[in-house]
């Protein structure tokens, strides 16, 4: 088992990361000093339930807790208002109280809502993150949680940490391929953005991380994990450099927003959104090979790099304006310098991001 | 004017208390560095807007801010998700930004609704609270920001403190007298938990009070202010002595919640609440005239002190257990020990309370 800690002062935690951690889920509670008196509430959805929400609550039942569960339907239309009003119901029903702790089983939009429902019943009980996707490595460090408003993903929310994350990388193996590659956009992001070797490691290692090789996922898992949690003990609230998290997701979200929550998985929408990154920032100056080499290495693992053709180009910048990530009237971009290397823009011309979503939609761009 | 400041380290900050203090609303939010780049969202209600809110938008607006505001209904019954989710579409929809600032400029519903809206809007932006009636002199202090659902009020929220309270009592004068009396509720609860002196010059000064005398009411919010300020300032988010606060409010939220939102105040509810806790000290060995007495001072404001025969009594205990200050299946109640003195009974037992509030439904109790 690898553990690795997110440092932040009081609110400090814990991501353990090895196969077959959910047998012994109950030591980790334990241990965490969470208490039997107080039901615990699993919040997972209907692709994670069949599989594993079962022997979660048998394990943690053996050990003397009172266990109820809420599965909701898989996918981002779950990350609701409604979803969460219908989790706020089912809390006070089954009596939970401010000692009671709320477990996300899954994957991030499980993580968002399990953490918002957390972070807001009686303003906050404890949270713990049961990742089941690779994606997740990314949404449970950091403490994000949120719904999304029918006009903007993300958009109510707060900062909530969890107690612990509890990684069993044995529950990845079960993942559709389409679900792994996306999950690995945001490991090779943590790469494109602070670590020049760990971009090239994964893109060398693009066959195995597919394969979902148990020691290469690890090792990519802790890594990925690892760079998050340096950024987010930096910048816990996103003042300034944690911002660069954002790498893609400006444009990814608007893709999102505007195909419909559903049409692309959210790895796949940030792929598109980091080679437009890259594009923009040839457009402005830089190497054309940093726009060629981003692309190359999303592609490898098989991710998306086009802009869908038929999004509409003024719904997709309507959708950026909406964006949390606009502040102040000028529009924030993330821009990569290089590989393992991005700065924030907080004055970018919005003329100039409208053109490069514009090129990203031919498929073979020359620059 | 009168500044008092609530201690907590980073998230200190100022009630500014005084005559006219909406006719300068600038300088306050230039003085604590609002930006003027961003718009500010004023939330208020269908019985504020008519008498402020143009000279307040009229005033920031000379200044030099954007300002955008919506007028919710009056009660309760606004402190709703849905209404929640309505400011939410109006702030994306008004472009509100990560450095806008959202303004409740009405009593504790408008307070609570608009706090939870600062909030959880992305992730949370700057608060400024502006009470205009008595009973907010308590919700503006603290930080406690919530939505009602519909089985438990306020179990839908977070802490969120305002980077200012703007108490400007001139706009007390305009308040209906039941609200005088409901307000004065809680002013008489902060001398009761904290300061007998207090209590009894609340008792002393109770013609001056309601008739809204401007250095008596000046005075005495001051100091409920005050008080409320030196328990959160030990005791931010609740973990033992800010609970002393819910005196009378475990039972007077079930009175609202079983009554529907609306029937009563909740001063009023709270106020059956408090004399119900004095009665429940006597029934467990305190001297009746802790009962005695608390009642009268309460029925020198034109408080209740009865619970209502048509209120079920299973319904009401049934209330109380989805009550948040329900904690790990023991009953916590906060019972007086003399006036200006509570406890925290982490123990207590339902038949007790029962037992109490079946006895507090005659009109005359004999102690």
């Amino acid at each position: 088992m690898r553990t690795l800690t997110v440092e932040l002062g009081e609110r400090s935690y814990p991501i353990y990361i090895g196969q077959g951690l959910l047998q012994n889920i109950a030591s980790f509670f334990e241990k965490h000093q969470i208490t039997k008196k107080s039901p615990l509430f699993i919040i997972t959805d209907t692709h994670v339930a069949p599989h594993y929400l079962n022997d979660v609550e048998t394990n943690l039942h053996k050990a003397g807790y009172t266990v109820i569960s809420a599965v909701v339907e898989s996918g981002e239309q779950s990350k609701s208002l409604a979803v969460y009003e219908q989790m706020m119901t089912k809390a006070i029903e089954a009596g939970l109280d401010r000692s009671s702790t709320v477990i996300a089983l899954g994957g991030g939009v499980v993580g968002d809502l399990a953490g918002f429902v957390a972070a807001t019943y009686m303003r906050g009980v404890r949270f713990v993150q049961i990742p089941t996707t690779i994606l997740a490595h990314d949404s449970s460090v950091g403490g994000k949680v949120a719904v999304n408003h029918p006009l903007a993903k993300n958009m109510i929310g707060v900062f909530h940490q969890p107690v612990m994350v509890l990684y069993d990388t044995s529950t990845l193996q079960t993942l559709p391929i389409r679900e792994v590659r996306a999950g690995l956009a945001e490991m090779v992001k943590h790469g494109l953005i602070w670590d020049e070797a760990f971009a090239r490691w994964c893109d060398q290692h693009a066959e195995d991380l597919l394969a979902l090789d148990p020691e290469t996922l690890a090792y990519g898992l802790e890594k990925g994990c690892s760079i998050k949690a340096q950024i987010v003990s930096r910048d816990e609230r996103e003042n300034d450099l944690r911002a660069i998290l954002n790498l893609g997701h400006t444009l990814g979200h608007a893709i999102e927003a505007t195909a419909g929550y559903g049409e692309f998985l959210h790895g796949e929408a940030i792929s598109i959104g980091m080679a437009g990154a890259a594009l923009l920032a040839v457009q402005l100056g830089a190497d054309p090979s940093l726009y060629t080499e981003t692309k190359r290495i999303l592609e490898r693992f098989g991710l998306p790099t086009v802009m869908p053709k038929h999004l509409d180009t003024d719904q997709v910048m309507n959708a950026m304006m909406h964006d949390k990530k606009f502040k102040e009237g000028n529009m924030v971009y993330i821009v990569p310098k290089a590989i393992g290397q991005v700065y924030i823009d907080t004055n970018m011309k919005v003329s100039a991001v409208r053109n490069m979503v514009e090129r990203l939609k031919e498929g073979d761009i020359h620059v």
